[in-house]
């Protein structure tokens, strides 16, 4: 086991956590992370009550390692969501896009490990006093849902780390085990990271969909929809009617007609790449193939690896 | 003298620059950074040509060791400019905002090192094919003007860094020794910090400007201006101004207009914190004093050393 406040805290092998993402991962990826000594997150915020039953069942008879689910508190049924999660004993929570109070209590009563993403170190220092037993501190980089105050992970996770004594998982543009030591450098105790677990062959969005993260350049990706809530797309036919809109001044109730029902659905798991809403990361640019699950957390190991020994040998100059 | 292509290639002891920056690095900053074993820049953005003639002459009899002049080729005058610089026999010169192919060959022809700012590997590899001996990759957290794909440094870095052979010194979201370290492990040579800098007691932009980057708070700037230049800026009066209008749809030509003439000079150098211009970056959120310049050089330096020891007992586990 790497020495870290997060891999003593989930009893994980690597601090490398997979982020639970909509129509993405579901149980097939988040065992394959957890079976490779990672986190493997499931992501509720996509599913519906039995749904997400049904792959927290699968997930635990796929691997006997700690996983757990990740909750972004936004949407309705959230109180079904939170039963399930509490009636089949996942572990592990991370909640997200909400008030960390909500439910970290009911939680830690019931005695689970709680996580809250956030996006500035005063979320943070709220997450930190409601409870929670580390931050994910997610930068501008990152891919779907994104802060307001468009801090990158560069100088977010200094920030959130001198602001909390809780352990800090930095997330937003780190998708290589060099990116992992220049954020464990900055003050985190591991990554979490989601777009280069898009691109994985567990994952269960479209093919369509990893084939575009795979062969995403530099600048193929903004953050939009600023007026609803931020989120990082891969840019496409919606991302550019969405842009034009703006340019023109439209309203949030233009942009949330834009938007419309069903349309993160419609690009990432159906794989509709015009009409669809493509939730991806900025490091999409570092990522150039579909490998295993297991595979990807091996390659950010043995990176990892040879950046430390880079590093030593600065040491010894 | 640290062991990097920078440091070699400058002649310099830290891979450390002082970013050359509109009303505020005039000769007392670049000279005293210089002096501190860094590479301190004198910014000619801001700067007439008989103002720059003077500037360097003072510099050079402040300072025996290497400098440098930050040459924006976007300006009027900037003939002028390089005949002094040429005259001058400034050693080395960064251009920025602008094409490399422009004066890059005139500068290697009179036997000067040249440095091009680039925000995208594609642009640090069109440095590279206009004879650059190195380039600056700067990230979107980074103050002043700013690229359009919004590529963050824990992106941009390992992206050129893997595009070009020339060393690459990171810029944008910088201020502290550990962030060096982390833009190191991402690949980076060397970095170059401005914002940190303007709170210096050397900077020649105005008192109130150095004190509200020193009281500048997560999330109080904001890329801004994004239909003209992209310019990172510290929320004001006048930035709320800009909003307002391009939530309204303003055209290229009404901001314009809103921007007027004389406005950075307003408020980096005559302190008129709300209705000057004022750029900054994001990490001025870290910086929380003014103190002299070789003491920033010394502090960077030394937590530097520190990041580098805690990564080292990493290793030994």
């Amino acid at each position: 086991m790497f020495p870290s406040p997060i891999t003593q805290l989930f009893q994980i092998q690597y601090p490398i956590i997979q982020a639970g993402m909509v129509w993405t991962s579901g149980w097939r990826l988040a065992s394959a992370v957890s079976n490779a000594g990672g986190l493997g997150l499931i992501g509720a915020g996509s599913m519906a009550p039995p749904v997400l039953k049904e792959h927290i069942q699968k997930c635990k008879a796929a691997t006997s390692r700690p996983f757990g689910v990740n909750l972004p508190l936004l949407y309705h049924g959230v109180e079904q969501q939170v039963q399930i999660i509490l009636e089949e004993a996942v572990p592990i929570i991370f909640t997200s896009a909400g008030n960390p109070k909500a439910w970290t209590k009911v939680f830690k009563d019931a005695g689970r490990t709680v996580v809250h993403v956030v996006s500035s170190s005063k979320f943070a220092v709220k997450a930190e006093q409601a409870g929670c037993d580390a931050v994910v501190a997610e930068g501008f980089e990152a891919g779907g849902h994104n802060g307001r105050e468009e801090t990158t992970t560069m100088v977010l996770i200094p920030l959130v780390a001198d602001a909390v004594k809780i352990p800090v998982i930095a997330a937003g543009g780190i998708a290589t085990g060099r990116q992992m030591l220049a954020a464990l450098t900055l003050g985190a105790d591991a990554v979490q990271i989601g777009t280069r677990f898009v691109a994985s062959k567990e994952a269960s969005c479209h093919i369509n969909f990893k084939k575009a993260v795979s062969e995403a350049v530099e600048g193929a990706t903004q953050l939009s929809l600023k007026q609803l809530t931020p989120v990082r797309l891969l840019k496409n036919k919606f991302y550019e009617l969405v842009s034009a809109a703006e340019r023109q001044g439209a309203t949030t109730d233009d942009l949330q007609q834009l938007l419309g029902k069903g349309r993160a659905r419609r690009g990432m798991f159906e794989g509709e790449l015009n009409e669809g809403e493509l939730e991806i990361g900025q490091s999409s640019a570092l990522i150039h193939d579909i490998p295993a699950a297991a595979t990807i957390v091996k390659q950010i190991w043995d990176e990892f690896q040879a950046a430390k020994s880079r590093i030593q040998q600065l040491n010894s100059l």
